[in-house]
């Protein structure tokens, strides 16, 4: 891992993501969205609708990690348990809260019914302040470390809109991305083991592509220090280049 | 989650995945793989190249459920290190084991030079049995309970051929998905709540979509009893008609 000194994790909530039915695609954008704030996600889990596996995760992440971002479960239906389950990790008490009422009346007035079901949404566990919702207005909530968000994505991601401000970063980890046409991992792994020993502070990885096309690998160094990753970048363009193959920097690609 | 009585986790080995590099495509692919089979995903977790990370979490993972699929971590390269992980997680020896070799030996044959660190790719924990590999020939292997895959998605693809036949599945898990357009989730909670409180054999779900074109719901129900799955299907139909939408019927999509 590289050297992000503060580490996140982020917690997949959903049958539909177990099943096979629903291809995630948050932790990705959740990752890209905090490797700039100077936080590096360390774990991801995935858990199905069940309150006692939700509670589990999510007590054993909030105490190992620094933050811990769960997406999918607090829609207005019988599966949407996260909220509930969050109280219950918590230990907190759950209703429906005034401030949160009050956003799904604004956004539902005239509209559509504000029923039961909806009202769901406004209920947040004892002592979270509310993440704003751009898109679909019912919020989502920060309790402790652990921000509660949408599943679908692009709620998911307004959401985070309104999580910047509250993350305290580390160093933020920037990373070098060194392309090689037709090079084999085989070919270059006791170089890049060298590499590796000799730079304790950065993170080497070597990922090999295919397409119809031909093939290749991608070398990979990622660290919070400047000068060592101008150096990487130097020796993984040598290292390349010892293969016979043209080096093509790709910046900030992972 | 639904009624599968065979229960199996994914934990997906690499870096790459955490930082946001990769988007994972494997637990879709291997939940998809799995169901007809009886073999129903239970949990996933993302761990980074960290040897105690990848013990402490397929320790956990095995002892929990049927089977655990672990992809990533075992090419030539430094940071390939699930294959140590898993004799250590399992305590026993790992070497380089002859018919491994002898593997990479015809492959390599003539081709290229097989070093120091392609043969890394023969080491075995002791114990296993290998999975072959039809893409790549670098072997997968199992040991105990636990299906040791490659990461590299067509890699990973090409081996679950050579893990069908060593599955003892349950009882097959169906689905049914019920599309309406213009239906809202707040609408329908009241109702989906009630079928499911009258059918406890059967998993529901509501997901909700959203395009330039529109919005609407897929309402899925998923169970392992043909009958409760036809009445399931006849009472999503009914439910999302009640909404004034006409209900669009996808088979097998969950």
């Amino acid at each position: 891992m590289s050297q992000g000194e503060v580490k996140a994790a982020v917690l997949l909530i959903g049958d539909e993501l177990l099943s096979g039915r629903t291809q995630d695609v948050n932790l990705q954008a959740i990752a890209k969205f905090l490797a700039p704030l100077g936080v590096e996600v360390a774990e991801a889990r995935v858990v199905p609708d069940v309150p006692d596996e939700i509670v589990a995760a999510v007590n054993a992440l909030r105490t190992k990690y620094d933050y811990v971002f769960t997406t999918g479960g607090i829609g207005p239906t019988h599966d949407d348990k996260t909220a509930d389950a969050m109280a219950a990790a918590f230990g907190v008490s759950i209703d429906v809260r005034d401030d949160a009422r009050a956003i799904l009346e604004a956004h539902y007035k005239g509209v559509q019914h504000l029923n039961e079901a909806r009202l769901r949404m406004a209920r947040i566990p004892t002592g979270a302040t509310l993440i704003a919702n751009p898109v679909s207005k019912a919020p989502g909530f920060q309790i402790g470390n652990v921000f509660v968000l949408a599943g679908v994505p692009s709620i998911m991601r307004g959401m985070l809109q309104d999580v910047a401000h509250r993350i305290e970063g580390g160093a933020v980890v920037r990373s070098v991305t060194v392309r090689g046409r037709g090079v084999k991992e085989g070919d270059i792994a006791a170089g890049l083991a060298e590499l590796e020993a000799a730079a304790p502070g950065v993170s080497f990885g070597s990922y090999p592509w295919f397409t119809l096309e031909g093939f290749g690998l991608h070398l990979v160094a990622r660290t919070a220090d400047a000068a060592a990753l101008a150096k990487a970048e130097t020796d993984l363009t040598t290292l390349i280049a010892s293969c016979g193959a043209t080096p093509e920097i790709v910046v900030d690609m992972a």
